[in-house]
């Protein structure tokens, strides 16, 4: 037991600081606690408050953002210890975690053994680590420093920090993209297919972190995506499919933490990224998954050798953890669809679902393709008749009908519609589309106010290969602003050019 | 270059928050910027005043802490980006910082080149890594993952990253011990004994981090440690040697940076320790320096193969960068000295120089192997004299005489003085002391006010061996406050025992 004295008490004051995952205290520096206990910038302290605990790193404030006796917290902090304005915390020095130790023990390439990857995760859910120390164990699992059982004891563990769902059904199909291209939109058409042929699949979907849009903020254009465990088993007891997204289920919660640290690293060690989609895959009931992973010069995958090592690594764990893996390796070297932002997006899916004939084929090709897959791993149709079976469920407005009855399920069906505001690019020569800049249109598309503002982003109505006139509009910049508007333009003049056309 | 229209600029209000390195912005959550840019949590951002530019991190802020188009920057950002409240500062997105992808490279266990290291090095000294990517960095370094080449690289980066001092004569002397042992305080006693038989020894020393002393918090206990690099120079030309604070001297900025991400995520890695050690030790011209390294079950070296590995390479990286290096492998069982705390410290360093005869026994022998085998190592006495010679220089009373002029030369000359308050700690048994519980007793002497208040600590009058009575003083406690000292009793009370009688 740690001692605690009435003179460790400090008196909580609401600062309104969103440190976004990791906890902080802020205290000062001429606080009795602070000046006896010797703790510096960085420290990592245990704050307590009635039966509850968290470890908190400690920000020291040097001028009257606090009063003596007071202390803040970060939002975080304040909602994990659950206290509020004038409640009064203890502090305390924080002993030695001791799955550090076997952090450590990984740093200098020993394997570590099921229990410490069970310890780390469950220390990282609970908030334990701070993220210098997430960071390190992250890249002390990268360069392939796991084998194949600690990536399987890593899933496991991950699996086991969160919620897990369970169906009564056999066969639950779920699909994943490793590393998703610009506009690659297949998740929404290929669960209305797959769920339209009688098939159960509860799929959940993250939202944009740094990108200008993620499937569940394209599908909150449309539906409700915020949906309760409870809502999304009703959904899908229902209509054998949903579109969630997958934070508000709770599945795989170390997986979130992990990711915000591996994005701000810029790093996805295969081993992590393998035991990140397979955790939630397995905490959400699926029993038979198709994975994509698209390979291609600006994809994250860029050669097939590296594709082909990750397609072993997917089917050996998926195997050792009773997870029915199916790997399909495609092309990766240019975007698909035409839309930049969640409702432009969410135009493209409905287009391709009724069968629009200026309904981007890339698209549909792409979630035919993966549907298939899906019927073939479920054994619901033989092998070589998934594609043409999914092609049927499509053009026959099946798929299109699934959809809306989910959307309804959910919470009803809302027509995604265009920003306010628009300006439309014109081509300044006459030719054919030689190349495309995406990276640029998705900051453009940023800039315009998406996801923030799901209407905004970019509408691409000419595609690598398209023969353009001049004065042709090559790309509409939607935005709710005239501001944002303003934003967008002025960096497109900015740049040099974002298409080639020659 | 990255664009910038007039709606990207924030007024600098100043918040009072030190996040100690780190640079740190805090925007709300509702401002333009951060809506339009999509920033999120832990974002990286390129703040801009007149020439000057940091990166820092975001952190986002729901309450009136700022009004709009308002910002906070931490103590540190607003140092180095030389603004105040009320300036007028931009904030655009970082572009990816492209020595990152040298940590990358190095994750994956590839070995990078001299300029690759230097690049590191220098974006890490100009403020440009987050504390995570630093933890990456240090991380991908751990392990026994850089050779021989690589250590040396850094070793070299990290001694340009800073100042560098240059002396006239031919051989200048320098110590360092690996680890050190609680209460280790041979430096004052090495630097007296190596100054008085005319040898240069321009000394500089740590303060606490973590500890309840270091060795420039000593010696600030009896003269001014914190001197400039033309003071020092004044001091060493004078004296032939002084007792300076490092970091005052701007040596090896880089390695301060990542010391203090290594000691939060308690971690040594070889290569980085040895490169922080030789740089320090470069970067103030020394061209002979004897290191210790203390082995034993409680010491940071626990083996003897260990400590061996560690003496191949600070000799072979020594050699690469022209500094003769010699290493004494040493017993790392138990603490030296009896004080703990700087002024308690500081009377054992002086006890033995006045050669008091119940100074401490152990560190003057300490003392004397190191100065010996720094005069062996400068040739200025003959292989197996230089113990001999210390001794004769020590008992002598020289290198007493040698300690009071350069502590004058420093600034003057103080007695240090116990603390106000004390309690003596009595036996409750007799018999032998036959362990003590040394973090438990630096914990104590902390919880008293040390180093925080030079005077607070304990003074430990019963080492393993003696033999005591019932009743008798085993240590005594030190405090500036009766507050502080009854928290330090508090805590021995809360605890068994501290030190074992049989």
């Amino acid at each position: 037991m740690e001692h605690h004295s009435h003179s460790n008490t400090l008196k909580i004051k609401s600062l309104g600081i969103d440190t976004y995952r990791e906890n902080t205290v802020f205290m000062r520096s001429d606080c009795h606690i602070c000046r006896s206990e010797g703790f510096t910038a960085l420290t990592r302290l245990v704050v307590h408050y009635k039966r509850k605990r968290i470890i908190a790193t400690l920000i020291v404030v040097h001028s009257d953002l606090l009063r003596e006796n007071e202390a803040g917290l970060s939002d975080i902090a304040l909602k994990r210890l659950d206290v509020k304005e004038g409640d009064l915390i203890t502090v305390s020095h924080l002993k030695p975690i001791e799955s550090l130790s076997d952090v450590r023990a990984k740093m200098y390439h020993k394997k570590i053994n099921e229990a410490a990857y069970r310890k780390i995760i469950s220390d990282i859910t609970n908030g334990f680590y701070s993220d210098i120390e997430i960071a390190a164990f992250i890249t002390a699992c990268a360069g392939d420093n796991m084998d194949l059982d600690e990536i399987t004891w890593l899933t496991k563990a991950m699996i086991d920090s969160g919620s897990k769902l369970k169906w009564d059904e056999k066969i639950i199909l779920d699909k994943h993209c490793v590393g998703g291209l610009p506009g690659n939109r297949t998740t929404p058409i290929v669960v209305a297919i797959v769920a339209a042929a009688g098939l159960i699949i509860p799929k959940t979907s993250s939202r944009a972190i740094t990108s200008s849009s993620g499937t569940a903020d394209t599908m909150e254009t449309i539906t409700t995506v915020n949906l309760s465990i409870e809502k999304m088993r009703e959904v899908v007891n229902k209509e054998g499919g949903c579109f969630a997204w997958g934070r508000s289920a709770k599945l795989s919660p170390a997986d979130d933490i992990l990711i915000a640290v591996e994005k701000a690293l810029d790093i996805d060690s295969s081993g992590q990224m393998i035991a990140s989609v397979l955790s939630k895959k397995a905490a959400s009931g699926s029993t038979h998954v198709v994975i994509e992973i698209p390979f291609g010069e600006t994809a994250k995958v860029r050669t097939h050798e590296e594709a082909l090592k990750l397609q072993y690594y997917f089917k050996a764990v998926g195997h050792a953890i009773n997870l029915n893996v199916e790997v399909l390796i495609t092309d990766g070297s240019q975007p698909i669809g035409r839309g930049i932002g969640p409702s432009l997006e969410a135009m493209d899916v409905i287009s391709v679902l009724r069968n629009d004939p200026n309904a981007a084929t890339d698209l549909k090709e792409r979630s035919l393709i993966i549907a298939g897959a899906l019927f073939e791993l479920s054994t619901k149709f033989g092998k070589g008749k998934g594609y043409l079976e999914a092609k049927q469920i499509l053009e026959s407005g099946k798929a299109y009908d699934k959809f809306n009855k989910i959307c309804l399920a959910q919470g009803g069906f809302t027509e995604p519609t265009f920003a306010k505001h628009k300006i439309e690019i014109k081509a300044d020569s006459s030719g054919t589309v030689i190349s495309i800049d995406n990276r640029k249109l998705a900051k453009i598309a940023k800039l315009a106010g998406a996801p923030h503002y799901p209407s905004a982003g970019i509408y691409f109505s000419s595609p690598i290969g398209s023969k353009v006139e001049k004065g042709q509009t090559l790309f509409t910049i939607y935005s709710e602003s005239e501001g944002e508007l303003q934003y967008a333009v002025d960096y497109l003049k900015s740049i040099h050019s974002i298409l080639k056309i020659a």
